[in-house]
């Protein structure tokens, strides 16, 4: 885009060019004060779609991840590639299959009430597996932990989930500590959030612990949310059930 | 899903009923002490979709008003159906072309690097003009509100937009009433949010306003968010430029 900052010198060009410097704020380079490993990483995240998944579980993390281009590659994988349905009714897009999905060093699964068909798909849960021996962290936002937990990618591991779903996710893993009062839990290779919208702060804490807590301030400040960054501090947990 | 109930008593059953209980909170039913006309009226959203449009002005939005089925019909909307690609990357699919659209009684216009473009897109201003005089509101997230100027619908009106974007935004409507602290602005049939994360509190005002604060907060709650309630409240005002 910046090549036609050389087009005539008209009012509209310049207030173009003031849009551009000011847009491409939405796109912030990977910069920190840590170690230089941080900075020049380009990961390959996979967000897993599958029908009725949650909106917000996908695209809250979304937002936050697909701003670190490019220092990040963000792409949806499913089953099929093609479109899924959300629980909310817009229809989305898969770039890949389980099987012509690129290597992947983040791996997300998201909840909703399609976690009820997915509890119960072994392919998924054999993909998921197959994945996580490779993938630097695996990630689940909502009652996403549920399939997580169902596919024993949990057992060992302090995990969190849904406040609303709590006891049913816990039911899916009687071998992993569930942790009930935290916004997300941050288990090394497993980090796990609590209902939908804390899938935003548990993307922001994990992209500082990866690029930095320069550059998730500055993708929270370009997209005006106000971060909770205490992992401990759960107003939602009243809800466990 | 309630015939399910009736199944055989197997664990695996009182797992399934528990989590239809549970999972049910999603999809709360809209219920609030207002009047009735409140309770009954289904309303039609659409959700225009262009290239390089900002995935949570979207899908924030999305995630709240798509919690309101049955009383919300949501519809996504752009100049051809199909795919639609994203700022961040995923494409996304727009059930409607602007000329197969249904009626809507919403009309929610994203922002994004994408409106760069779409300052320039008279049909989209054309088809925005038109779905306007008949449209119950007309909102706007981020840099939406520069397309909404643009398009003269929001002159004479109080309206707010992103906050690093702000003098862009203004620079596309000298006849509106710029309002620069402000993380949403209803002025009736116009209601504008700041950047990104602020449509999530814009979209909950509306359904406030519409449905009652007892099925916002509902949709709050379900969806573990921290509702910011106070339009005139703005941390990112800080940003203007």
């Amino acid at each position: 885009m910046k090549q036609r900052m050389h087009s005539p010198h008209t009012a509209e060009f310049f207030s173009g060019l003031i849009a551009i410097a000011v847009l491409g704020l939405f796109v912030p380079s990977v910069q920190c004060a840590d170690p230089a490993e941080k900075v020049t990483k380009t990961r390959t995240l996979g967000i897993v779609l599958y029908p009725k998944f949650e909106l917000l579980d996908v695209y809250g993390p979304a937002e936050i991840f697909g701003n670190l281009k490019p220092g990040l590659k963000l792409v949806m994988v499913a089953a099929e590639a093609g479109t899924v349905a959300s629980v909310q009714g817009p229809k989305v897009v898969a770039d890949y299959s389980f099987d012509n999905c690129p290597d992947l060093d983040l791996v997300l699964v998201p909840g909703g009430i399609g976690t009820l068909a997915e509890l119960k798909d072994e392919k998924l849960h054999h993909w998921l597996q197959q994945r996580a021996t490779k993938a630097e962290i695996v990630m689940s936002v909502c009652s996403g932990s549920a399939i997580l937990a169902k596919a024993g990618l949990l057992d060992g591991h302090r995990a969190t989930s849904n406040k609303q779903y709590f006891s049913f996710a816990a039911g899916q893993g009687p071998r992993v500590k569930w942790v009930k009062e935290a916004r997300w839990v941050d288990d090394g290779d497993r980090v796990t959030s609590s209902g939908v919208s804390a899938g935003i702060d548990m993307a922001l804490h994990v992209v500082a612990r990866l690029y930095g807590e320069e550059t998730a301030q500055k993708i929270a400040d370009g997209t005006e949310y106000q971060w909770h960054k205490d992992p401990d501090k759960d107003p939602f947990a009243k809800f466990a059930k």
